[in-house]
C-alpha cells in the first residue's frame, strides 16, 4: 500500500484536511465539522477522521490508506496534556503529532524562512521560530491575556458603553449604537456580557475599526490601546531576532494601518495557508521532503 | 403585642439584624449566616429570620413579635425583579420593604444629609442622595464594570504578571511576588483565573497597595489607573451635586490617599454603619421617627 502524509487544521468551527504524496506534494483537500480536542475530543477524533476521509475521496484514493499514513495534526490546546494524550491514542493514523494551531499557521505564512506571525483574531498570540527554536509569547486566553484581541476590544467597547452612560467618560456614536442595541438598558447590557463567550464579546471588534476610519473618538482610544498592545508584542518578538512578521487572523487586515511604523517594514504576506503549513510539517518530520526545501 | 421595628443587613458571608423601638431606637442585635437573596433566596430567608431572633433574644424580647415587626431589608441584588418577589412574599415580618446594600449603607453613613457614598470593596457602586432623589453610578459587576474595585485590581495584578513573564511589559517586586506564587509558570496563573471569583482577584488588591507605599513601579502604575477610576466617578456625583462624599467598604482606608486632592475636602466619616441605616430607614418609614432627625 502507498504511504501518504496528512496535515490536520482543525478549529472551533471546522476541520480541513490534505493528503499529500510523500513529497508534500498536495493530492486531496477535505473538510468537516469542528474539531475542538478540549471542549468535545469525541466530535473533534469523528471530524478529523471524516475530513481525512473527504480528502482522499477528493484525490481519487481509498480511503483504507488513512490507517496507514503520518500526519501531522494542527489544533488548538496542544499544550493541555490529558486532552492531547486522549487524541492522539485514538487517531485513525498509523502514526500522528498533534502541534498548536498556531505552529502550522507559521509553518504555512513563513515556509521555511524564520520569522513570527502575529495571529489577531478573537484571541492573540504571537509565534517565532529562529531555526529550530520556537518561542510563544503572550496569548493565555480571554480572561487573563489575549490583549489586543477582538474579544478584548469588544469587551472594552461594552464597558466603555455603560461609562458613557454613567456620565463618567464621553460617549460618542459608537457607544451610542451599543446601547441603542441593548435598549439603552445597561442591565441588558451586563445580562450579556455576563454569559457572553469571547466569540461573542469579538462579534464587536470590527465596529470599532469601522468607527475609529470615520474618527469616532471613543472608538480611536479603544483602537489605539488595543494596537499599542500587538506593537509591545511584536516588539518583543522583534527584539528577540525576527525580522519577517506576519499578520494573520480576521483582525489583520484590519491592524495593519494602525500599527506602528517601526513594524511596517518587517511585515511580509503568509506564503501559505496552516493547512499547507500542516502538509509541510509532514512532509518535513515523516515524508521525503526537508521544511521549507 | 408591642410594635417593633427590624433592621437587616444581608451580605454575602453573613447576616446582622438590629430590633428598634418604633422611634428607631436600637434594643438589641443578632447575627447569622450568608443572607444572598440571588444565589440562594432558602438561606437568606432561614438567616433573615435567624438574625431577627438573636437580635430580639439579644433584647430580652420574645421572638414572637417578629411576625408583627415592620423591616427594612438591606441586601445586594434588590434590583432583581423575581428575586425580590421570591424573597419578600417570604420574609416573617408583618411588613417589610427590600432595599439595596448600598442604600442602607448610605442612610447609615450620612444620617439625614445629602451626599453620597463610593463603596470601594470587591466592587466598587456610588450611591448619592440628594433630598428624596437617590441615583446610582457605576457598580455593574466584575465582568463589565466596577473599576477600581478589590476584583479589578487584582486581576489587572495577575494580568500584568503574564505581560512581565513575557517581557512585554517590565516586572516588579510585586509581579515577581505572584509568579513565585504560582510556581514561574504562567499556565498555573490561567489556571487559577479561569475559574475565580471576583473575592479571589481581589484578594490580590491589598497587596499592591502595599507595593505601591513602597515605590513599586508595577503596583505604582496600577493603583494611580485604579484610583483615577475611582475619582471620575466622583467627579460625576460632585458635580450632580453631592458635597459630602463618604468612602466605604474595605478598601476605603486604603485609597483615600491615592485619590485627587480635589476630592479630599468633600470627604466625611461615616455617621454609622449600614445596620444603623436600615434601622434609621425602619423608623422613618414605618415608626415614629423622621430620617436623621
Amino acid at each position: 500500500m502507498t504511504f501518504y502524509l496528512i496535515g490536520i487544521d482543525g478549529g472551533g468551527t471546522s476541520c480541513r484536511a490534505a493528503v499529500a504524496a510523500p513529497d508534500g506534494r498536495i493530492l486531496g483537500r477535505g473538510k468537516s465539522g469542528a474539531a475542538n480536542i478540549l471542549t468535545d475530543p469525541e466530535t473533534a477524533l469523528a471530524n478529523i477522521a471524516g475530513a481525512s476521509r473527504a480528502a482522499f475521496e477528493d484525490a481519487g484514493l481509498d480511503p483504507a490508506g488513512i490507517a496507514n499514513a503520518s500526519a501531522i495534526v494542527g489544533v488548538a490546546g496542544h499544550n493541555v496534556g490529558d486532552a492531547v494524550h486522549y487524541v492522539k491514542r485514538r487517531l485513525p493514523f498509523a502514526v500522528a503529532e498533534i502541534e498548536s494551531d498556531g505552529l502550522i499557521a507559521l509553518q504555512g505564512a513563513l515556509g521555511g524562512k524564520d520569522g513570527a506571525v502575529a495571529i489577531l483574531g478573537t484571541g492573540t498570540i504571537y509565534i517565532a521560530r529562529n531555526g529550530d527554536a520556537v518561542s510563544y509569547v503572550g496569548g493565555w486566553g480571554f480572561t487573563i491575556g489575549d490583549h489586543g484581541s477582538g474579544a478584548r476590544i469588544g469587551h472594552a467597547l461594552l464597558q466603555e458603553s455603560l461609562l458613557a452612560f454613567d456620565g463618567i467618560h464621553e460617549g460618542s456614536p459608537v457607544t451610542d449604537s451599543v446601547m441603542a442595541e441593548f435598549n439603552n438598558d445597561p442591565r441588558d447590557v451586563v445580562d450579556f456580557a455576563r454569559l457572553a463567550k469571547p466569540g461573542e464579546f469579538g462579534r464587536y471588534a470590527p465596529r470599532v475599526f469601522e468607527h475609529a476610519e470615520r474618527g469616532d473618538a471613543v472608538a480611536l482610544r479603544l483602537l489605539k490601546a488595543a494596537a499599542t498592545t500587538v506593537d509591545e508584542a511584536l516588539d518583543v518578538v522583534v527584539s528577540r531576532g525576527s525580522e519577517r512578521l506576519c499578520l494573520l487572523g480576521g483582525l489583520a487586515p484590519l491592524y495593519r494601518p494602525w500599527l506602528a511604523e517601526r513594524h511596517q517594514k518587517h511585515f511580509v504576506e503568509a506564503e501559505a495557508d496552516a493547512l499547507t503549513g500542516a502538509v509541510a510539517l509532514a512532509a518535513a518530520r515523516f515524508g521525503s521532503k526537508e521544511v521549507g526545501a
